[in-house]
């Protein structure tokens, strides 16, 4: 299979969890219509961005994987014969929660799941109070349209993350995200932190001459401490070929479902114009493997 | 010192080395009129893109570092009392060539010298010919105006080696490089090709929270084997700022020179709001040593 439709739904969450479920099958049914065979979900899909604070309450709104969410989502797989990836919170024990994405296969199994390797924390992102640091690596999803290369938000900006999943065989980028401003954030800084979280995703691309498939939450939502105004959550959810070009771009300020094409076979026409993995240099870059080089 | 302004001569080469050189010390000139302290040339800035074929009697156009290129432009540097980036075919031994970029300090000496790690080899650019690939590692040059971490062009498409400077301590980047279109192209595949160009580039700004300077020749320069109508180079000289938001832009058709200002404290602030050398997961980078991963 060299083409596939793909589709994403980018939402504004809100409290209640059964309702974000529900709209969510309401876009994947969307998608499915338009006919796409594989549709990915925003970064913590089921609940508001509850990092905004950090609230040991909170920790309820984890779940098992496999577990309430991928018994949901995987009959909507099933039933649509889709590959669906989604992005769960993960109890994986008492105490020891994850930042996961999940993803199920047409069959509605589970064909694998990556644990959030880069953990923000920065104020309104306390992540590193809820998600300990993943520990299965860099390993790609085999899936019936692909090897999924599975990455999550925070890993967005690190190139070694991409073309660590590319070296193990990814054959596109995918990043279920959540990330907006701050509301003192003046309209210059706003328009240099969208443009360059485009590019980095862009440029993984074009890097490793791979598709990428970015969706991101919109919407505005409260900081339940009062302490910041909230998060606007960006959208902008994007679908880009393999030279980092955009093939279909979601609205920055409202809820939509985008469906595209990408060709995989694309990727390897770019990988033989511009042969970047034939000359990588690993016999000097040991240097990665340390903090810093001081 | 945290504002440098920054200059970039951005050339069409023609056949006679002298008049290029000539040439180049009148646009460093009109840079340094315009204050800059620092002034970076193009890729194999004294001749023809000479690359286009794989012809022997071109080693002739090699030689020493030091040599008469470092000590012309040395000159130049001590005059201005500015630090000047250039790039050289270095001739290192009777059958060992290098392509070197050598950075001369304000008072004319050799700061350090960067022999190009990744070399392309594709048609029209038989680089592999030519170069034989860089073993002085990835490490910036302590000069007057500060840590340079000095690449050459091929080496743009490669986050490792923006990373690997970055750790170093490299508080800019900086990429003499001579790329353009054949004609072959289509208008969109030409956009496309020049758009990844500056993307895969201010992404490493963004990645690492640096400046970056791009210096690319200009204009067409014909093919001697006739086998090909020879290349476009498309200019678009940049001068980036650290979240990858271009400062200044130069022509992608005509010679220019460009001066701007950079602000290096600029990078404290945006790498402490975006502080990705924290979390960087170097327990789980090991697969970057691999050619692949399989």
């Amino acid at each position: 299979m060299n083409r596939i439709k793909v589709g994403l739904v980018q939402q504004s969450a809100v409290r209640d969890l059964a309702e974000n479920m529900s709209r969510l099958s309401v876009g994947i049914d969307d998608c499915v219509e338009r006919g796409a065979q594989m549709v990915v979900l925003q970064e913590l899909h089921n609940s508001l961005y509850f990092c905004q604070t950090e609230d040991p309450m909170n920790f309820d709104l984890a779940e098992t994987v496999p577990g309430p969410s991928t018994k949901y989502f995987g009959a909507i797989a099933r039933r649509h014969g889709i590959v669906l990836v989604v992005s769960l919170f993960e109890k994986r024990a008492v105490g020891l929660y994850h930042n996961t994405a999940v993803v199920l296969d047409s069959d509605g199994e589970i064909a694998g799941k990556y644990r959030k390797m880069h953990i923000p924390d920065d104020p309104a992102y306390y992540e590193k109070f809820y998600f300990t640091p993943g520990d299965l690596g860099f390993r790609p999803v085999s899936t019936s349209v692909g090897r999924l290369g599975v990455l999550v938000c925070w890993d967005q900006w690190y190139s070694e993350a991409a073309r660590l999943m590319a070296l193990a065989g990814a054959e596109m980028l995918i990043y279920p995200t959540a990330i907006g401003w701050e509301s003192s954030d003046t309209e210059d800084e706003r328009r240099r932190q969208n443009e360059s979280w485009k590019i980095v995703q862009r440029a993984h691309a074009v890097n490793n001459g791979l598709p990428v498939i970015s969706v991101n939450r919109v919407g505005r939502e409260d900081d339940p401490s009062g302490r910041t105004n909230g998060i606007s959550f960006w959208g902008g959810s994007f679908i880009a070929g393999p030279q980092g070009e955009i093939i279909a771009e979601a609205s920055s300020v409202s809820e939509e479902n985008l469906v595209a094409e990408i060709d995989l076979g694309r990727s390897e026409e770019v990988r033989r114009w511009w042969p970047f993995l034939r000359d990588r240099r690993v016999d000097s870059y040991e240097g990665l493997l340390r903090r810093f080089i001081d």
